[in-house]
């Protein structure tokens, strides 16, 4: 039974993440996802409350999908920037087949108080498992893996690439170029920024930035 | 004639300002809106083609607001830590009452090559006084008024802005008072990045910085 129920699920995502690739969020309706996968509507429901939760499960498998892309990619020989802009790259390459319907995510992921935001409480074990991906590239890289990294620091690298798929989101250029321009760029910028933060006229700067992020998640 | 016309356009932006404030975006058809202001539904499509440049006009005065609000209260003897705040804090007390209405002034915004967006060609006029309410800043205060300013640098404060406006749309806080906290904490730690860029350790930090948006704007 759990293995059927399972495999039940398991059809409704592929089916709904089929449809939302192929026809988009509004034309993908719980009667169309339950036809398409051969269920009743009840059924459906029962696994999900609607669209939303799916649109959620779709956040919570490209970051899986990310990270299994990632990890293998990520080199020992290789500097910070180097590591940084392969991760990057691959959450762009992960992220590639749900362009068209990016932009209805963000809307859905903006919306205060929502579940499908990746600052939710909901979205909480995926946003830990990205962000302990941008940990994994610290300690892999040759050049900050026997730094000690502020707790904090993970973070704002996650940080840092929600703001490279906003860019990609709303990015019109034809296959998202600027977004790979943007990607490469930003890589060695950031490594340059983590080298400075540990240089004596960096740290006090470091300092009041790690500060500041503690500040406004302690703000309720 | 034209002191006429001017004056009906004008009563149809504050009604539907109003009006978008009050009942929201959905609710505020073009029907209400010429019903509101005492118009003919034609009179209200002869001046605005729909809802849509209505939210560009809202985002050109909100810049308008912002820089008259901001301009008298910049110093001369402060610093560009001070100032800066002065700006960002100006910005979230300018767009307070449109706080309910954000999160659809931003899907309208992030919507690709929408006319509403900040970063759209239509929007270059108001962009543009947003980026010159940041040189002066720069120009104003007494740390950085001697300095010679790099073209892109206003346009990265403005951008800081963009991030601090993102931030302010989707925070569930009480008054937005994380937000009201991201802005005092932000603005000395990028004053201290400013300066940092000026000394050796981080004139090539931010020739890199500068050469990426360089090439990001070139990229189409």
């Amino acid at each position: 039974m759990a293995a059927k129920s399972e495999r039940t699920r398991e059809l409704l995502v592929e089916t709904a993440l089929r449809l939302f690739r192929e026809r988009g969020y509004q034309e993908t309706t719980m009667r169309l996802l339950a036809a398409e996968a051969g269920v009743s509507q009840g059924s459906a429901y029962y696994y999900f409350a609607g669209k939303d939760e799916l649109v959620h499960e779709l956040y919570v498998r490209i970051q899986q999908e990310h990270r299994e892309r990632a990890e293998p990619l990520l080199r020992e020989d290789a500097r910070l920037a180097e590591n940084l802009r392969t991760v990057l790259q691959a959450g762009l390459d992960t992220m590639d087949p749900y362009h068209s319907f990016g932009s209805t995510m963000l809307h859905a992921a903006l919306s205060r108080a929502s579940a499908v935001s990746p600052f939710s409480e909901e979205s909480a074990p995926a946003r830990a498992a990205a962000v302990g991906l941008m940990h994994q590239v610290l300690t892999s890289s040759r050049d900050t893996r026997s730094m000690s990294v502020h707790p904090r620091l993970p973070e704002l690298l996650w940080l840092a690439y929600m703001g490279v798929t906003l860019h990609w989101v709303t990015d019109p250029t034809p296959g998202q170029r600027r977004t790979r321009r943007l990607a490469d760029g930003v890589a060695p910028i950031i490594a340059r920024t983590v080298a400075l933060s540990r240089l004596p006229v960096g740290r006090r700067l470091a300092a009041d930035v790690f500060a500041l992020v503690d500040r406004l998640a302690a703000t309720t």
